[in-house]
């Protein structure tokens, strides 16, 4: 049953931790072998690629693919991961969709701070659109702090006066460094990965003393959303970063924006890295994968 | 083109119109005239049969039907409608779920006032589990009035110790007759359809001077929404009732329910019935049917 599955994936997320602060190595080692346990669909092919000055894998169906590409950001906090700790949420849009992805390595904090991950991801654009492809082919996708760059890029992009993507898919988005939502305070304990205080660390990491209002830094509360392609916002209610989302459709709706806010119930953030375990992961993987076919 | 679709149904629905009063009568057979002109998929039969103690209307796929049973409540202010009114939004969920659908005709106000429609509604779901069909087989749907009558349903149906149905779809669903939302006032003039005024009218007809803030007139403000089922609600930026539905987000949100805000910009009121002239329309109804095909 599911509820029986989202409440042993929670029991199951609240083992035993450190209690003392880890170093960034240690943290970034931990995320790389925990997303590395999740299903990953066996009818994609992989390849490491470059796009614009950064390394990219490169995700295809292994069936005849359709037109179109999803240029995926992956999830970290800015700090860690790579496009091999998010294939599981890239090969599944992928095999859902067969649509190809491209999923960009861009620069972490805090080696390199804000804005270098966000300038990547509109170099990655940039290129593409240099290299014949149209927008309304292009959909972007990230999880948590993926779907952050997804719409600071658009942003950018308007800014430079490119045309958008087709749409904007965000898992559990990261949009909002001043953590002005509720969510902040009433979901903590019910969410099993972050804390004020972890966000706090986080953000001091990637902002590296700069504004955290900036929009490009918090699109939730101070982008104008006008022009935006549609968004597709899939979240679960036992996160900090709820209102994140709440806050971006709010926007969204009130800049006449199409958006879809998807909230699944008593899940933690980025549920649907546990395909195969939890039938709400596979069932809003379904419900996004329909969105993209949608608008390419 | 999308936009040019959306501009151009707008323009349409903005034709003159008698600046009177009109006699309910005129309203009810201007409104079936209307609905008349929908499209209905060719791949379903309709047989007129009784529900409750209600006539109601078989919708079925021509093809092998799926197993469940979509029970619809039509729209029309709670003053007219039937289910051949909506029968263009019936039948498309039918046709693309492949899941039969029984459309209630439930008692219309003023002759029957608040809250006859809702025991009719009750009465019919009552009786498909008397009958014994599972709960968990049996989707609600309904637009307009008749997505507020789903809603209100479901209250009453956990007041009297029944399980709960599968899911619940709605489209544009009036959810708030105290109309607390800022939509009310922001969308004046968006709205092609309904005026503060006009919600005056038919409130008045349709509460015959009962409580507009009872839970099951206004159940976007006052209702518990804990144990329900996943909750789909679709809706256009050009609407007076938007915020119904953000508001039901809201509490469903809070109360621990799935719930999924799909918001179209740039159309009105139960734009799915434009299916076939309007891009979104298609769209929209292909994703409550995935939403229902994982429901049930």
């Amino acid at each position: 049953m599911s509820r029986e599955q989202r409440q042993a994936l929670d029991k199951s997320l609240r083992q035993p931790r450190p209690a003392k602060p880890r170093s960034l190595e240690e943290m970034r080692a931990d995320f790389a072998a925990m997303m590395a346990a999740m299903s990953v669909p066996g009818d994609v092919r992989t390849a490491p690629t470059t796009l614009g000055k950064r390394p990219a894998v490169r995700v295809e169906p292994e069936q005849e693919a359709r037109p179109g590409l999803i240029l995926y950001f992956h999830g970290g906090s800015y700090i860690m991961g790579s496009p091999y700790t998010a294939m599981s949420l890239t090969a599944s849009l992928v095999s859902r969709t067969r649509v190809p992805s491209l999923s960009l390595d861009y620069r972490l904090a805090p080696e390199h701070p804000f804005p270098a991950a966000l300038d990547d991801a509109l170099e990655a654009y940039r290129e593409l659109l240099h290299n014949g492809m149209e927008a309304s082919s292009i959909v972007f996708a990230g999880d948590s702090a993926g779907g952050g760059i997804a719409v600071s890029a658009c942003l950018m992009a308007r800014a430079a006066g490119l045309p958008l993507p087709a749409a904007v898919v965000m898992f559990s988005p990261g949009l909002d460094r001043t953590h002005s939502g509720d969510s902040i305070d009433s979901k903590v304990g019910l969410d099993p990965f972050f804390t004020r205080e972890s966000f706090a660390w986080t953000d001091q990491l990637y902002l590296a003393g700069q504004d955290p209002t900036h929009e490009l830094a918090s699109p939730a509360r101070f982008a104008d959303l006008a022009g935006f392609p549609p968004l597709l916002l899939q979240v679960g209610t036992n996160e900090l970063l709820l209102d994140d989302s709440t806050q971006l459709a709010d926007r969204a709706r009130a800049a006449g924006v199409d958006v879809i806010l998807d909230v699944t119930a008593g899940v933690p953030h980025v549920f649907q890295a546990f395909t195969g375990i939890l039938d709400e992961a596979d069932q809003a993987l379904d419900r996004a994968a329909l969105f993209i076919a949608q608008h390419l």
